[in-house]
């Protein structure tokens, strides 16, 4: 069976195929650059782990100074706490009376657990779940999730300040702050263009921080930023902590941001996440046929050719003039019509991806590799984690 | 944690979302018609598990009627197999020593296992790895797989041929017949349009057939056909049995291929694969945001608005004027501008899914219900095997 024979190819030859790939010198370059970054700017670092649903990756970032981890949900949050992973931010509130009853049994567990909320029933509800836990008083540590112009949260200013005494004024939760993603500044094309429109929504957060804090609530924390942003959301006073993810992989989308040093290809961090495929089959003269569809790519971003390479004498190479296409749910077509050199039925293609995160959360594991060598497989426990 | 404490929610209420249903008396009538019909035309049925990824339902098809499953690929066939699936047909080649050497390993622990084809150098493998199995002299069966338009496979005709008399010479496999699948037809919309492109697709196959066969070299199956063409394919003079996946849960997508009654609605099967999500933030008036984005649903297909539904006192009602939006991976947002009532946090909408292969590909568990009552938790113990 596939756990038992495969479970740690010597190289990349022997991984089977989809696959993903993390090279791991890459990775490395990654999270120390981001580290150090935030360490320099004094900002705290909790980077967020719905990108990467790895265990292992968490706590390689915490070993390299961050401060825990961001989990998208619940369900995500519960995977990295039995992993060993301290420091969770779950980022979407909790809804409901058994998400709720979920959430104060995890904050039993990990007491450093932070809850997003957004709406005062629900605060409520951890409250009184928490009070009536056995054995013993529990606080849990929420933060107010802000509404500055993308997804879910309370509006900034008043609405903000008015859940904020209702969480005061409650016995088993305590308010540790902010919680602000601009998720629509983070892929803003050009970066003055980017730093512009994240410092208009950011400073929506910092200014209800102070309101708060003007008011007698203390709010030590304010927890937002991205990929894009990061060397943006720490200049802005105010801000405690970062929580970016895609920059430990990177992917095409986040390439074409555009960096700070103006360039249209945003450079600030490298490639190491890829897909390897294997040519399946080759029908006509025109296409070749890999083993990867949308069940190995997610879909929502577009493929672009300069994305492809292919495995010669055990190392890729550039593959030019070359268009994928998608071949439905297990395959997908690769033009030759243009192409530098011919493909086989074996010959492994190599790709990076569209976007990291909903490629990652269709994957169970990560290769992880030096060169050719792969070092370790590391599961990705919290794939699916989507509740 | 997740999987003790919910592991069979009583009612749909305490599900917890985002989650896939299926309702289970949708899908007994879809399988009964499905079915009934093929035994009818004298055809075998082997339904494609890539569609559901799970044993339970594989299963009830044999109980039904069916003489097996389909498999995408190798890992699906090895979790089907493990789980006491037989009758499986692999529908992409095993390409690669290593693959080989499972597809091997898989034929001889469920020598009914039939393996697609379409290279003679694999095959060669394949009989030379069959050859040095240890204890046992072992015959691996294979179907060529035909190129007839889409995806995969060796050219009909000549080509196919030609790869038969390789077969036939080689000692450890053995040609059991042709897989012959023209996924474009399948979701051609309008009736006679299919029915027309599909005959001259799949007469390619039957032509081929009957080639083999004036040529000395047994090929007593023909196995193709989809959702759209199940009622075309059956009735082509040299098909002996049917493929078809979607039926059993149906989509937005195959929804709209029109039907033989002339209809625009294709209506020969029932839905009974719907999403469930929650309300979790109700940041402006005009957007609620519910907790199911890109990792909740497959973003290859559009997403409609006439597919959503609000659970009101403990059953789903139309919703109508609202329209879904995606609002990252985690996320989508409804627009309420013209909604006939309001949501609040809390509440729970329910979606047909644009395409649902690839949305259950997402999932680790299905639903099964009987109105609001939870019957069952099927793992899809074949998500992610897309190697």
């Amino acid at each position: 069976m596939f756990a038992s024979t495969l479970e740690l190819p010597r190289s990349l030859d022997e991984v089977p195929t989809p696959a993903l790939l993390v090279d791991l010198d890459a990775l490395d370059a990654n999270i120390a650059k981001m580290t150090s970054y935030c360490r320099d700017q004094k900002r705290g670092l909790r980077p967020h782990g719905k990108t990467h649903k790895c265990p292992e990756i968490a706590k390689r970032l915490i070993r390299a100074g961050a401060v825990g981890t961001c989990a998208a949900k619940l369900s995500e949050a519960e995977v990295f706490a039995r992993e060993g992973v301290r420091g969770i931010l779950v980022t979407t509130a909790a809804i409901g009376r058994l998400k709720v009853a979920r959430a104060v049994a995890l904050a039993s567990r990990q007491p450093d657990t932070i809850f997003s909320v957004d709406d005062a029933a629900n605060v409520r509800e951890i409250s009184e779940a928490a009070a009536a836990m056995k054995g013993k008083a529990l606080t849990v540590n929420v933060a107010i999730d802000l509404y500055i112009g993308n997804r879910t949260g309370i509006r900034p200013g008043e609405p903000a300040l008015e859940l904020a005494r209702v969480i005061s004024k409650l016995k088993n939760v305590k308010l540790v702050g902010l919680q602000a993603y601009a998720g629509h500044a983070s892929h803003k094309q050009g970066f003055e263009a980017r730093a512009q429109l994240s410092r208009d929504f950011m400073g929506q957060a910092v200014e209800t921080r102070r309101l708060l804090e003007r008011s007698g609530i203390a709010c030590p924390m304010l927890t937002g930023g991205s990929t894009g942003t990061y060397n943006i959301d720490t200049k802005i006073d105010g801000t405690t902590e970062m929580q970016p993810g895609s920059f430990l992989f990177m992917d095409v989308d986040y390439s074409q941001i555009g960096g700070a040093d103006g360039n249209a290809v945003y450079r600030d961090f490298q490639t190491s996440l890829t897909a390897i495929t294997t040519v399946v089959s080759t029908p006509s003269g025109a296409d070749v046929v890999v083993d990867g569809g949308f069940k190995a790519f997610s879909t929502d971003k577009p493929f672009p050719p300069e994305a492809i390479r292919v495995w010669r004498d055990g190392a890729p190479r550039p593959f030019g003039g070359v268009t994928f296409s998608w071949g439905g749910d297990e395959h997908g077509k690769l033009n030759m019509a243009q192409a530098t050199s011919p493909l086989k039925v074996g010959d492994r293609v190599e790709f990076v991806v569209p976007h990291c995160d909903p490629t990652v959360n269709l994957h169970d594991r990560l290769y992880a590799h030096r060169g050719s060598r792969v070092e370790a497989v590391w599961p990705i426990s919290a794939r699916g984690m989507s509740q």
